[in-house]
């Protein structure tokens, strides 16, 4: 128990960030030719960040972020989070969204982070929780990968909680839901926020290690097995297509931009998550029985996707 | 006075959807080539649109629309707006966002609105305004161009009250402002809210017609000063970037669009306003004393453009 308390934010700060250089690693050998440029920031008021950008061979634009800000709490995100207005507060995560250039590599997202808050109204004088999860966006939605990555997913609940998986794959068909489209971003994954157990910080913190260090395996396995498949001008539209789609969800729908754009986060940072190019038709249509349709008609809640 | 208290919502109505006819004609003249298509809808609820689209040879993508709808008000909007939750609500108006294909001809955004709301809870039982504007968003800045611009407004603010123009333009500064990014979305224009005096209804939407019959001189004469000008792909390319921040601006900080997204409007005719291609890079930088960082300087609250 002593041990589990000693867990540290400088701990995890320090795992988050070796974190981030083994995911880099990892993609720049799959890559094959990108590589990472760095830009160190620092934030007023406290802390700053690496953030981490890849234009490469199969992935366009990419970004991999580690930051860990401190300071006092901006009020918009005390009222939020209905926490005390006076408090102190400290964020730490690892944050990545890659666009590749081909249409049948999918889009992933992955994301972890720590937060601290030290308050004098607060009972034991701190707070704390972890929050994370993985989600890919298939332009095209091929249900062997599907399959492929929630099972990969899963697996790595079930070794911490056999209620995990459920739980966070329901949260991120809720999350990464664009309700003014009532299409789903893409095939979900798994989602998970304000979780924290004094007794548990270590073991939460395992399976939160172990998310993210699952994201780099998971996701070049994915690039290796599609990024050589042929693809039509046809099929290029239609990604950029489901980009505009993901620059939807990013700007109006996520919580994460929104609060990182309202407290005077790092934008250039923080948009990392938008492709390099998007477009948008009015009315777009699809054809009858094409593989666009079929992947439409996909994008929706509780689709069982393990077998 | 007795005459002005007549002014209804069907006169009102009537004469927006003529708005619409003559700003669709005048457009597809200056054009030469597009041809808007009409999408009629109707909402659950009550009322419903027209909603034009062109694809042309200035313009790439724009959408002309007008649309009428009634019934009980939304409760998100009647909490925004501090107004009666059990209202009954009827909104007309027509909304303008015109996206050309040369980076040297502006992109134009115009909006005129009538708001009404029945409530018992309500002093007189009723409750009305008007609302709209005008803004340029140039990918270049030419302070010819700006000043032509801000010049006609002016003369129209004028004709009705000389304190209009300063009032409304400094609300524009203020609304089509990206506080991310630091920067207004373009050379801005006039931005009004709640004009409404229960002598004045007929003098308020005279001044709101002529805002609305303003649009096509002003926006055809830039249209054919601009139309011809030879481009390069770097400003092509910079173009694209500045639609990403329209992009920006519109998902992340539009009243309008919130609104409307919030609330189950019809999402093909409120994202008309997204352009069929936009660009995202990292950083991206532009030369010292080059026209885009001329443009950039320009992108600033209270530069005053009439002479």
């Amino acid at each position: 128990m002593i041990q589990q308390e000693k867990l540290s934010k400088e701990q995890i700060q320090l795992e988050f960030e070796s974190l981030q250089d083994s995911i880099c690693q990892s993609l720049e050998e799959a890559d094959g030719l990108g590589r990472f440029k760095e830009d160190q920031w620092r934030r007023d008021g406290g802390g700053g960040g690496k953030t981490r950008i890849i234009e490469g061979k199969v992935i366009e634009k990419g970004g991999v972020n580690f930051s860990a800000v401190h300071g006092q709490l901006p009020q918009k995100i005390g009222t939020a989070l209905k926490l005390p207005l006076e408090s102190k507060f400290y964020a730490t995560g690892v944050s990545i969204v890659l666009h590749p250039h081909n249409p049948h590599v999918p889009i992933i997202h992955m994301n972890v982070r720590y937060f601290e808050i030290e308050s004098d109204q607060l009972e034991k004088g701190t707070k704390w929780w972890f929050g994370g999860g993985i989600d890919l966006t298939p332009h095209y939605i091929v249900e062997e990968d599907a399959s492929y990555f929630h099972n990969r997913l899963k697996s790595i609940c079930d070794q911490h909680d056999s209620e995990y998986y459920q739980r966070f794959k329901t949260w991120a068909d809720d999350y990464f839901f664009l309700s003014h489209r009532n299409e789903t971003r893409g095939i979900g994954g798994i989602f998970f926020d304000r979780l924290s157990s004094d007794d548990e910080k270590s073991n939460i913190f395992d399976f939160v290690k172990n998310v993210g260090n699952a994201f780099a395996p998971i996701y070049t396995e994915l690039m290796r097995k599609n990024k050589a498949k042929p693809f039509s001008e046809k099929e290029k539209d239609w990604q950029l297509h489901r980009r505009g789609r993901y620059v939807e969800f990013n700007l109006v729908w996520d919580k994460g931009t929104k609060f990182g754009l309202d407290t005077n986060g790092r934008t250039e940072s923080i948009l990392m998550s938008l492709p390099s190019t998007a477009k948008w038709s009015y009315n777009y249509e699809v054809e009858q029985n094409s593989p666009e349709e079929k992947t439409l008609k996909l994008l929706k809640k509780d689709i069982d996707w393990v077998n």
